[in-house]
């Protein structure tokens, strides 16, 4: 894989292979490529840390070669090539302040419902129409931190690989398994046939967080950031359950929301108990 | 109050008045007139609601009229006056798509740290240096959500009056009483003469959050979104709590942290108990 042509430094940020690498910000471009674009270096290290068998390319400039070393190190241990580049080549490869001179190009990482479900699952995250990058990145962040198995955004939510929900995962989509693509009715009738509860977060719920059944294998139901979930998806989940509002404030966001949920979940689940799909 | 010549509806968007709006955008601008701009309907129900003796003037366009008429109401109950405005002025005053064709310029509103500790609170926000106004404002709703009892920026904070952080609230800025201003060092000492434990929010504490001490009156110290707490403030605190990362995740951003360790402690409070301070 290494050679000594391809050990030389991109010099160049009209390159054709400098472009086909800044394409990838757009959805059609990673869609025919099956690949995107990880910028930065905490999601350059996690990918290379727990998934080099996904790493295509990893580009450096000298400036974060000499401040990210570990980065270097782990990919030489997992056998990849790590492209010096200069500084202009990561300029227009993506986002200057994001990258900080390091990006990975990454093979696509989503797998099947049917897979995740076979692993018989404590704890699941479903995105149902999440659109804001932000929000969905730092939900699968906070699936992954509180130990849920994994996270499915359904067919009509932000898509995962754009460059900010990346980001806002701060590496968290290379620990936790996601799902992405299938509509919000089949992934709750999977989930169910499965034997999994679902719990629609949602204000209005008619049971408080607190008293709901998180000790049985279980999926949140998250919905959309403005509109929350839709009337049909709360009636086929088992519970509607809401976070409790103790001031004056309205509701929380979905990010405080799910975080809150999804740690309920951790508190309720017995270290190291059956079902366990992650290690 | 209520004039036939303030009745006219404000047409011209270069007006000394509008722009003096306009201007409120800036601190130095703000600390001078001792006011703050509330922009888009949710903050300025929130403040016509629960802060009415705060409001000093209400700009409405046409559109928002029809769309908020709660917000009219509230206003003409408790005697305030709603000045009609064209399109053109509301987009002169702020960011059009933030505020929806409704803003208010209100009094501040921040509290004495002396008034807040003699109300016996059960619960407090401290933020330390946390510079970021998406950051402050989330940790201030959902301080509001979680019940807590008030909010203190430390002196190094983002200005609570910066209107992405009065936006991030979401109208919380009028549930919860606020501290501005005062150095880190200072809240720490009276917030212990006072009779409160602390507990710095830190992801290397040593006591995990299930096992804090949150049944006795306490205050959350939160610190940098990015570098954290300073160690020497760690040190004063009296506990450092971490709380659990189950899965691969290196930390929990602020706001989520933030989140999770604001409802433990609402789940630590017996309801309705000695020391309420919010009604």
């Amino acid at each position: 894989m290494t050679t000594d042509r391809a050990r030389e430094p991109l010099t160049n940020p009209r390159a054709e292979r400098v472009r086909r690498v800044a394409a990838l910000a757009r959805r059609a471009v990673r869609t025919r490529e099956g690949a995107f674009l990880v910028e930065g270096p905490q999601g350059v290290r996690e990918a290379v840390r727990y998934r080099p068998d996904l790493v295509r390319d990893v580009y450096v400039d000298p400036d974060a070669a000499d401040r990210f070393p570990e980065i270097l190190e782990d990919a030489r241990e997992a056998g990849l090539f790590v492209r010096p580049a200069t500084r202009e080549v990561l300029a227009a490869m993506g986002d200057a302040a994001t990258s900080q001179g390091v990006v990975a190009i990454c093979r696509m990482l989503d797998v099947p419902l049917a897979e995740v479900l076979a692993a018989r699952p404590r704890t699941l995250a479903v995105l149902a129409h999440v659109r804001d990058p932000g929000n969905a990145g730092t939900v699968l962040r906070c699936a992954d931190a509180s130990g849920a198995d994994a996270v499915v955004l359904t067919a009509a939510s932000v898509d995962v690989y754009n460059p900010k929900v990346v980001r806002s995962t701060a590496g968290s989509l290379f620990h936790v398994p996601v799902v992405v693509g299938v509509p919000v009715e089949e992934v709750l009738r999977a989930v169910h046939e499965a034997g999994l509860r679902t719990h629609a977060a949602d204000g209005v719920g008619d049971v408080v967080l607190t008293d709901a059944e998180l000790t049985s294998p279980h999926a949140w139901v998250f919905g959309n950031e403005a509109w929350g979930l839709e009337p049909e998806v709360r009636e086929v989940c088992t519970d509607v359950v809401r976070v409790p509002i103790h001031g004056r404030a309205e509701s929380l966001n979905l990010a405080m929301a799910a975080t809150v949920c999804l740690y309920e979940s951790a508190r309720s689940r017995p270290a190291g108990g059956p079902g366990a799909t992650r290690s």
